[in-house]
């Protein structure tokens, strides 16, 4: 056995924007995060996962006794299910999250609950709390999903108020402090993960 | 002008189900409540808002700058325009309130606000809290609506011990005492609306 | 009857500042609020209620069966019942409300419950929300009381970044942008009092 | 070296009761987790912590620039930074935790923040929803603390429509399968523990 034969572990992070439509500055985040983690972070691998295909949850769609789900459902269960962890680009909509991502949350947790005892991280951008106010409800939701949040860093993107300096017109990120500190996300995030998977 | 001229004030609830499949619980609050209404409740009248028709809120979907809306939203607005006051039958799905209901509170904020400055009731009902975690998350996102919500009573149907005693097949209410405390519920924000519309 | 012989109605505001450290920047904002009501808003008053000399709430000091308490509390508890409606002046101290304020809150509410069926505003200032997680849980806590808050405005001082251009070294405001703010606050309060007053 | 010279790691709980009244039910919960965990968890020792004699938290009260604290208050944060995770039995207060537990968070956090990266559970008893409102309030605390909440399961005793049948006049818990309960949380609890423990 040499070393080299050591496989590098590479944690899959399925990230989902709240945000559905196309020039969101939450799927500029993602897009963003899966750049820092090709670049910059050995052994974290960001995948996209779309949300916008998912019908309304309504558990009339659901058939087998609660077991079998619309095709884009089961798609979308499957992203979860072979996730590591997740990362959730939330925007605030009313203080609270968006329809689009309670939908998925809700959808990946009918009958085998597919979020569970996995690390998630929340990032967020928007007006005066930075669309903080999304990741608190979000978290609660976490309780009954068994989703395990990093508690720091928080992200919080003040895009309101220049939004120009933050985000580009198609929501590209294009502020490098930001940059940075959504590394850090990635990082706190990477490290529970590794911590959580040594499990008994 | 005589006295019997005068018209009696017949105040519109907007009621809403957070859940929209057929046999849902919610649903058959909406409808004890209608009845409730029409059967000893001068001056108040429920109508049931349908929302299972609205797309997914995606801000593209929107034309004219914002101001444009498909139809389905549109119709969905002007009931919630011509409304006095809400009723949210709320259930709880993974600790907060449904992506069915939080994307008609989205729809309807959408330029201008439809909601502003109107009193809400809610009722949930469901498992161990008889879905009240939906219900305090709900008050969040109404403080941005300007929703003015009743603070009693308070309406939880802790339902999921005993199915049968309160809700039949088809999900229509059979239990007297809680048609009595939804009664309660809808004199409160009766009383309440007709406070709040005397404005100044 | 001469027009002379109306006298004015004047509202009277228990104002209560969650941190009762002498040089507090909340307490700097009741006296703001004070100091803008006898300036400029006929029918307005606001009292400044110290808090700082409650016991911490044990039911073990009630005597009479719950209906007796110690003579601090008694004073206070006559201060929110004598008052027409509530501004908060709430720190976010690890994103909750402050124990002085909880404590505050909690002894009023034994036995008779003094806040109920009161309007009440909610001021704060602080770091990256200004501290504003802190009124979201507080207006849960209003749902129990039974106060009914105002939706709008909400003020957040965002204070950490630039201590020195909203309060001076003694907890004084002296931003007048801010001081404009907290003054809508204020017409704000004053007038849904109004409306709520007209009880049937 | 022998394998019986390896010595068991025994994790210790720091217990705190939100209610500081003698016969609480909460200190009774406690002292039933202690007992649970001297009979039938090997490796788990729940050390209650009183907080009590501890003065409301005013900043005025830290000395050497916020490195200072009362005598009380420094016996308490050893308490808390000894501590390998904590269990916290936290009534609820109108829709919230009592400002005992509220002010025991806040000044075990002044300066060094001696919870960070512990993981903790929570056990309620109560009214409708057996107490459950203060836990969610708590773990949004949790998060600017960077307490690791266990998320299952959660324990919420519905004690006041049988309060005789759970707690005895002394506060003593006295439901069998209560207890068992409350040793599943403290099992989680402790395998929470030892995952999170094994840092990178």
């Amino acid at each position: 056995m040499e070393a080299s034969a050591a496989k590098p572990v590479v944690l899959r992070v399925a990230a989902i924007s709240g945000s559905i439509r196309k020039a969101s500055w939450h799927r500029g985040l993602i897009r963003a995060a899966a750049e820092v983690c090709a670049d910059s972070i050995p052994g974290l691998r960001v995948d996209d996962v779309d949300v916008a295909g998912l019908p309304m949850l309504n558990t009339d769609l659901e058939t087998d006794g609660g077991r079998g789900f619309p095709p884009a459902v089961e798609a979308f269960r499957a992203s979860v299910r072979d996730a590591d962890c997740f990362l959730f680009a939330s925007p605030e909509y009313n203080y609270s999250i968006t329809s689009a991502l309670k939908n998925a949350l809700d959808w990946a947790s009918r009958g085998v609950n597919c979020w569970a005892d996995k690390p998630a991280a929340i990032v967020c951008a928007g007006g005066n709390f930075g669309g903080g106010r999304s990741s608190y409800q979000l978290r609660q939701v976490g309780v009954f999903l068994d989703i395990h949040f990093i508690n720091k860093p928080e992200l919080f993107v003040f895009a309101f108020s220049e939004p120009d300096k933050f985000f580009d017109g198609d929501g590209n990120l294009i502020h490098a402090e930001t940059r940075e500190r959504l590394k850090q996300v990635l990082l706190s995030l990477q490290a529970f993960t590794l911590r959580l998977q040594r499990k008994d």
